[in-house]
């Protein structure tokens, strides 16, 4: 069975990292069972056969493959036969904006709400490391990163526009039906609702109906997940 | 032959609506001959049969359709035989956040460079019509829209990233060849070459050099076309 690195936090079954919900997504659409290892960031000794330090990292017949865009990449060449990630060689170069989209914008605009949860979840052999390479990446304080993110939420939700109107004119972003750019963008949200109960999206915004169609998926894979009430 | 109604300046041979230019480019990746119509902001009797007042319109065997959106897809639709413009059905679904994102991030943020260049080439006829619609939608003159347009460079550049890193990846946001996601975004930045000398992208930005490929697409369309050197 196909194994896979997953952050989690303090306790075990916390798992929050956006990036690995996009392969533990991937991996449920492809139809592939898995088993998941609890991570944390400090443990790079574990997954140093992949020549670097983060997660999501699979093990695939043993073979250990990290990155998440590169996990879904082998995924889609190693099982063609399982429903496709990208429908074709153009929506997979297609699928790469959303990718770099997600990294540049999405993922840190939500970081200014939730950074400071993610801290207070984290296990307690972590909170330094994660404290300190956050603060040098920021240049600020956890608490000064977040301390106005209430001011910050309408223009926040507003810079959505292009997401939200992707999402009122049909109903994934791949169409009729998910592809992996729902899974990029939804790892994203998934990560703030699994570790911070602030709420990033207004109740009646078609992001938030999307994204509760991204929880059901897969019998409830995302929605049983550890987290907050969206 | 299919006819395109163009935006065009104070002169006929100025053509310059991002929008027209997807259609342009889009007409062209299927290998389709068109003639293109000058056309004013303020001839919106010219286009009346399709109960609006924007172009692109195309006339196609008598029919005539409004907005680049649905264009690009009729064309699809209508000549399956010749090159996609999507790439398939998956595609299509994947090009529609290129198309929210072009028109809710990337144009407002050019227009901050090139709103007041615009009204200084577009017909007499249009001059008014023109600075109020637009200084209605900016909330402020055309002249202080612009005003701190050097200071806001490098912010804007570096909000490009999501395209830049794409790019950097993959010689056109479709991949190997381009795809109609390339032609919406290429018409963002078309549309400000046709109007404005100002730079808003360094000589050594990866998405310069995409421009470049795409300013040389069928036999250099784009870059025949009046405007100012990039």
């Amino acid at each position: 069975m196909l194994e896979l690195y997953d952050l989690a936090g303090a306790e075990d079954d916390r798992r929050f990292s956006p990036y690995c919900w996009r392969s533990r997504m991937a991996l449920a659409h492809k139809g592939l069972s898995v088993k998941t290892i609890p991570w944390r960031f400090t443990e790079k000794d574990r997954i140093a056969a992949t020549g670097q330090g983060r997660v999501p990292v699979i093990v695939d017949d043993g073979r250990w493959i990290a990155d998440s865009w590169t996990i879904a990449n082998h995924l889609e060449d190693l099982y063609p036969d399982q429903p496709s990630l990208f429908g074709g060689s153009s929506g997979r170069a297609l699928s790469r904006f959303y990718n770099t989209w997600a990294d540049t914008f999405l993922l840190p605009g939500l970081a200014r709400f939730a950074a400071l949860d993610i801290w207070r979840h984290v296990h307690e052999k972590d909170k330094d490391y994660f404290r300190r390479t956050r603060e040098e990446r920021f240049g600020t304080a956890l608490e000064k990163f977040v301390a106005d993110r209430e001011q910050r939420l309408d223009g926040f939700r507003q810079s959505l526009s292009p997401l939200r109107m992707t999402l009122q004119a049909q109903p994934f972003l791949g169409g009729d039906a998910p592809l992996y750019p729902d899974y990029i963008v939804f790892g994203c949200f998934q990560w703030v609702r699994c570790i911070s109960d602030f709420k990033v999206l207004a109740a009646d915004d078609p992001i938030a109906a999307w994204r509760g169609r991204m929880l059901g998926l897969f019998d409830g894979l995302a929605a049983k997940a550890k987290g907050y009430p969206v």
